[in-house]
């Protein structure tokens, strides 16, 4: 008799383990039947690519889908649009579901259980009931904003600096719209950034032209007539912005979850859904995406990192062990990147503060300015890296990079260091790429491990 | 009483001991004189940067001068130009020393020597004496090319395939000059790159305009008349070229070395020295640079990459052994990056023939064409990623990634990769970087060591 998995939510980590899984049971030679349901009308897409629509760098929306409901289909996924799992009963294996097209109300069975049902935009309350302001986050709000923006706004107001807030930014001054972002925090991204690194994005997003109001929170919003929106007010002052961006962060959606009794996580994972090393909730439960918490290596303990990588990943793990294979998440070392203007900006690792009051650990840190390749080059743009390490025992526990074209990705060549348990001696001694157009002698990242490490000695 | 350093050699290696044994002992209170003897005109130069110089990207040979002579004797250091050891006496700790300026010969005694004698390109027979054939190795040679294509050349051949070769192809080209690459090899840099990604590199220069012939040897020259060369005739071919590069590689200079006893390696380290992880090569006697092999981590054997990298490693680490510290030199995985035209061309770690018949392993590979951002965005470019791991263990072994910009970086992280040991699988699953502008969800070399590991099992 086949056994049937029951997939809520069908973006990045609910069909990446719908497929996994399938894949994984055929290859065992394993009945797996799977039904999937979504609550709204889309399907497997590129959320991250939604600013880069706005900005007009692509075309149509639906370059952002990658599988569209009729492939997932076409793969033998029962998959249902417009299905909005209600009620989720583990004892006896059931899950209500509403069918908003057909305006009814179904009992799915299911064995196994896949719970992807992803993050829901903070929406603060002066922001809430009005048309021109909306959220950066799901393939509607792209519509919604591809409207908006047809409208040719004279200016616009981001609120919120971190990832997407940033992102909101480039797109509207890339369009010519005079655009503020205002943020409570100290700078942008200040919660996940050096000041030094996140000066060096703030100074790419003004050199679009973006003013960038730091320390400040949107307290209201001045309208117009009908639908129309003027300014926000934030600190006393009033910002003018026919269109605003909420670019505030996400909440687990783990409403399903908290009903069906399941343990939802602590402050540190946001109240998400903790899923062990095989995205295992229960027995036969399952969750990833950005409903869940992630590991995190270094401070081996779970916190809410809502990225479309560990989602991916997260659902292809899942997918594995669902049909009968055994896969482990090995965690996450808290890597991001992101563009502001033509400045590149990285980290990965841990905040100071997270290494000394989360470990109790002494650290020592490194600012250390360079040029993406050998500075007699023509294009050899300035880069500067910032690391930080154990002062017992040398291991690296951060790094963050900014600068220009070719700056960012090198983040991963320090990510795969935090993940090995490198030492800073160790980075430093790598044998790294290196001709004129490509690096100093010394790879930027090398130097600032080196001198790090001499620091340490 | 001070202790007396001699180097011998004032290039990357032979300067970065010196200024890392002064900052050592200086630390540690020592007393540390340096003399430092160089046979040519030039000090700490960009060797690497000479093509770029030779295509026009870099204005001035000056611009490749890391350190002058004075910024060396500013520091301390005693250093003499045109200054050429012709005989060193271990047991005496003495070196004769020909100073060509002065015309006289010299008996320097020292308490420690640093060998940093460099290499020398292949010349053929066919090549001698005719002075618009010539190598692409010194800041001499760089005058002299420059002069050559001051005199605007119509045609060139480069004879060689490997990197020297082909960047010098791609200079001569850039600067319009019709040019042939003739090299023994199947393929471009056959020797270290698998087919597909030597392919790559191909089109790269053939999409400058090079003819590019395979499997060809260069036996002979047609002269005009005084200094003029007309073409260079291989495999029963004439190939125009008024100007001819060589870039048939480079044999270490190890004359004074085996004249003073020292032991050389075999045909895998080309009969280069040997030193330990200190950089010793006998008691008190260092070396580093083109004159030394190097220990591969992965082979765990030395053999010969005269690279520009190891040599500052390997200088920076027999000085501070030299000065009194501890460092060790931790040996490479192989990694080399290039450019041909606009296809960029990386690789680490091992080629297949030598994962079978050195270390007798059972490989697995696998290539996977993918993008450098994500598909949708603009300026996304076609890299295709090669990776090899040991079916046994599932351990990477070898990586090679070619394709337009952004591609050939991504390289350092297959080498941090393969420096920690690290599975396909695992590095499938590292917390890489992710945003539009930089990637794909899963970055190519993640897609492609997750699917090796796949084949794998």
């Amino acid at each position: 008799m086949s056994e049937r998995l029951l997939v809520i939510g069908a973006d990045a980590a609910g069909m990446s383990a719908a497929h996994q899984a399938l894949r994984t049971a055929r290859a065992r030679g394993h009945a797996l039947e799977i039904v999937a349901v979504e609550a709204g009308e889309h399907t497997s897409y590129s959320a991250c690519g939604i600013p880069y629509l706005m900005a007009g760098d692509v075309a149509d929306a639906d370059d952002l889908l990658a599988r569209s409901a009729e492939q997932h289909r076409a793969a033998g996924i029962d998959l249902r649009m417009r299905h909005e799992a209600v009620a989720l009963d583990l004892d006896a294996r059931t899950c209500e579901t509403r069918d908003h097209e057909g305006g009814r109300t179904v009992s799915i069975g299911f064995d196994q259980v896949m719970i992807a049902t992803g993050a829901a935009p903070v929406v603060p309350d002066w922001a809430a009931g009005h048309p021109r302001v909306h959220a950066v986050k799901t393939l509607d709000d792209a519509a919604t904003w591809s409207r908006l923006l047809a409208d040719r706004p004279r200016t616009a107001v981001v609120a919120g600096g971190g990832y997407i807030g940033v992102e909101a930014a480039e797109a509207f001054a890339r369009r010519g719209v005079r655009t503020t972002l205002v943020t409570r925090g100290e700078e942008l991204m200040s919660a996940t950034l050096e000041p030094g690194t996140a000066a060096a994005a703030r100074a790419g997003l003004e050199k679009l032209g973006v003013e960038v109001i730091t320390g400040s929170e949107i307290s209201g919003v001045s309208t117009g007539s009908g639908e129309e929106v003027r300014a926000v007010c934030a600190g006393g002052q009033e910002y003018p912005g026919e269109v605003i961006a909420l670019g505030l962060g996400v909440t687990p959606r783990v409403d399903l979850a908290r009903q069906a009794g399941l343990p939802l996580g602590g402050s540190l994972a946001r109240g998400a859904l903790v899923p062990d090393h095989r995205q295992q909730v229960a027995d036969g439960v399952w969750a990833a995406g950005d409903c869940v918490a992630v590991r995190d290596r270094l401070l081996d303990d779970y916190w809410y990192v809502p990225l479309g990588t560990h989602a991916n990943k997260g659902g292809r793990v899942a997918g594995t062990n669902i049909g009968g294979g055994d896969a482990s998440f090995p965690g996450s070392v808290g890597t991001a990147i992101t563009r502001a203007g033509q400045v590149e900006v990285a980290r990965t690792g841990l905040m100071p503060r997270w290494a000394t009051e989360r470990l109790g650990l002494e650290i020592a840190t490194r600012r250390l300015d360079s040029t993406t390749s050998s500075g007699y080059m023509p294009g050899a743009a300035a880069m500067s890296v910032w690391v930080m390490a154990d002062v017992a025992t040398g291991r690296l526990l951060g790094a963050q990079i900014s600068g220009g074209a070719g700056a960012g990705k090198r983040i991963d060549t320090l990510a795969t260091a935090l993940f090995a348990g490198m030492t800073a001696r160790e980075v430093a001694y790598l044998d790294l790429s290196y001709a004129p157009p490509f690096s100093p002698t010394w790879d930027p990242v090398q130097i600032a491990c080196r001198s790090l490490a001499e620091r340490i000695g």
